[in-house]
Order: C-alpha cells, then structure tokens, then sequence
C-alpha cells in the first residue's frame, strides 16, 4: 500500500502538470521559430474601411523577418501606411474528446505576430524575401527552378514584417476531466489525432516523359507537415 | 500530321480552360457550403482599438447561421456591437511547383465570411449552436457524452453569423508554364499534394482499460479531413 500510494502520488503530480500544460502561452522566439518553421500558410488580417479583412497567403522567415506575399497586404499599406496588421498561423495537431462536451476542445500551436508591414520595394531585399518564401514550403526548389526576371520582380507584391511583438499558444494533451466526476460515465475519451501530410508528387500533364521528379521534391512524399524541421 | 494537329488542339483547349479554371471565385452557397463543411476551424478577424487581430477558433453550421466559439468574438462585440468581423476558412491541397518562381503557388479552397456578428445568449439556441459545432468536428458525439448544464453554458461564449455575404475561391490544377518557354529547360514540375487525416485515437491515460472507442470515432482513423463529406 505504501508504494502504490508513492506511485499514486508521483501520478497525481505528472497529471497535475499536464493539465496545466494543455494551454501554453509563450512569448520566446524559439517557440515561435518553431510554429513558424512548421508552416507554409498563414492567415494575414488587415483593416479595409474600418473592417477587418482575412486572408490566407504565404510567408517565409528570413533572421528576424517575416515575409508575406499577396497584394491584400500591399492595398492595406496604401490605405494605411503606419496601420498595424496581424498574422496567424496555425498547426492543428487533434480533437480533444472529453466526456462532456463543455471539455472539447482542440490541440494545437499557433503563433500569432503584430506589426506595421513595410512594402518592400528593393530588387535584392524582394529577391531575399522570395527565396524565403519559396524555401519555406519547398527547400531546395529556388536552386532548381528559374529565378525571378526583373519584369517578373516588379510584378510582386511583398511586404516585411518585423518579428518583434508575437504570441506563440499550445494546447496539447488528454482532455480535463479524467478525473472528474463525469469519469464514472465509463465513456471513450482520448484525442483523435489530425496529422498533415506530403502525398506522392503529381506530374504536370503537359510534363515530357522522362522527367522524374528531384530528390528534394520526391523525398517529401509522406513528410509529416506542420511539424517544425527536425522533429 | 493532320490527325496529331486535331490531338494538339484539342489538348491546348483542354488546358487553356484548366489554366483559366486554376484560381476560381464563386458567391454560390453550394460552393460555400462544400468549404465549410469540409472543416472544422477558422480563423477570426475582428478589429480591436483600430487593430486587426486574427484568432482560431471552432465553428459548426446551422441552416443559414455559423457559429463561433470564443471570448474573442464576444469580447469584440462588447468593443464595437455593430462591428464586421471576417470568418476565413482555408484548405490547402497542394504545393504548385512551376518551371520558374514566378508561376509556383498553392492549391487551396477557402471561404471568406463577413458579418454583424451576435451573442448567442438564448439557452435554447446556445444548445442548438453548440451541437453544431461539436458535430462539425466529431458527428455522433454530441449524442455520446453528457451535453452541457446550465452552469456551463452560461460559462460559453458563443457568437452567430449569418452565411449571407461570403465569397469561395479555389485554385486547383497544374503550373501555368507547361507550354511556355520555360518548358524547354526539361524541369519537373507539378503539384506536391498536401493531405490531412485523422489518427488513430489516442486513449486518454487516465481511462480505465476495457473501455474502446465508440465506432463514430475510432472508424475516423485515416478519414480524409477538409474533404466535404461524400467526397
């Protein structure tokens, strides 16, 4: 009995622990370096007459910068110079099944980054954020492929952001309530887990026989998404 | 000559209508409710003192409403009551890997929701709006474990919007550059498909043995997520 009641103890103590570790607030660069690192989309919201405006759209990460294509960004700019606006990103990582539907809920990591966007409007600063945003989702693919023209520089819409003022959450593990009242209802409870994968590469129809597809882009198939480099 | 010229152009018609088809807008409700019902979570712009601020949360659909959770909604409502706020749900299919930079891109289907959001504070259609969106995520659980009391619902902040200003896009198909100049360099290109799927159930470690997971749950295991149902 004494030892059961030292392991129950030990127990009670790493339960205690994960419970107040499902939600993770953080504010250090090094977790959001790995919500960004996981990611290639975030959802970037801006105010359009007085309203708010979301958007999905590609980042990459380059030191302390955060790089956003897409043209919503730069109209913002135009209508508000100095208007600050405010980037998600998100990995869902499961559904939280508890056994009262109050408990639900949802893991995952998200980052969250305010600031004031900067049009960037220098060839090499703009080449610089393109490679970032190429390599982010597809590492290897700016050596690979034909580069941007100057015509084709111009053409882009990109704008910088600061990595300065951001939030990083977590939420993770088993519901609450396992050892709550509503445990004695004997039901299921768990987490389904929701995992984001690469498939197997799909040939352009209008690709020549013969051309197979290079290792940084072949050796994707089945990568785990969402998940930071390394991990 | 003559019978390859006829396969030629008939080939380039085919593509010229895929290439024009590769990024499509549509206000179709049928087109918007295939996005929706394809997901589970969205993300949230509301503006906070003139600044956007862009959350994830969970919805559910109800007939012509969605439902919303989170304080950060009903906190914006407090700010501003006849504020817009904007819903994005966002699929993403697949990275567009071109023969230049230029031309890469994502396959995705999104949705774009703008409204006057409202507190949901009627018991009777809080309970409507959450079923809706615990059986967004997981059908058959709603049924499966105890639904909220009083005193929980109380505790839930739940926001309704009407489906009634909303735009879909979806971009979908091969590169652009195909038949271009830049097919002569002999590069792969294509589309690196990007899939979503449930797990196999995690049991909570705290659950007794013996209990198994209901089939609406443990028959999700490698069920394709941010496909519409049927699909």
């Amino acid at each position: 009995m004494a030892e059961q009641g030292a392991e129950s103890e030990l127990g009670v103590t790493g339960r205690t622990r994960l419970r107040r570790m499902r939600h993770k607030g953080s504010h250090r660069r090094g977790d959001l370096d790995a919500v960004l690192g996981a990611g290639f989309l975030c959802h970037l919201g801006v105010v359009v007459d007085g309203a708010p405006m979301v958007v999905p759209t590609v980042y990459g990460v380059d030191g302390d910068r955060l790089y956003v294509h897409g043209s919503v960004a730069s109209r913002s700019l135009v209508q508000a110079p100095d208007g600050v606006v405010c980037v998600s990103v998100t990995h869902v990582d499961g559904l939280v099944l508890a056994r009262s539907v109050f408990e639900h809920g949802v893991n995952y990591r998200s980052a969250m980054i305010y600031g004031v966007p900067r049009l960037v409007t220098d060839p090499e600063e703009k080449l610089r954020g393109l490679k970032a945003l190429t390599e982010q989702s597809a590492p290897g693919q700016w050596e690979y492929v034909r580069q941007p023209s100057r015509k084709e520089l111009a053409a882009t819409a990109l704008v910088a952001l600061d990595l300065a003022e951001a939030s990083v959450k977590v939420a993770s593990g088993p519901p609450d309530d396992g050892d709550g009242p509503d445990a004695e209802m004997g039901l299921w409870a768990g987490v389904l887990p929701v995992e984001t994968r690469f498939g197997v590469p799909e040939a352009d129809p209008l690709l020549p026989a013969g051309i197979e597809p290079p290792a940084h882009i072949a050796g994707r198939a089945g990568e785990l998404l969402g998940r930071s480099p390394g991990r």
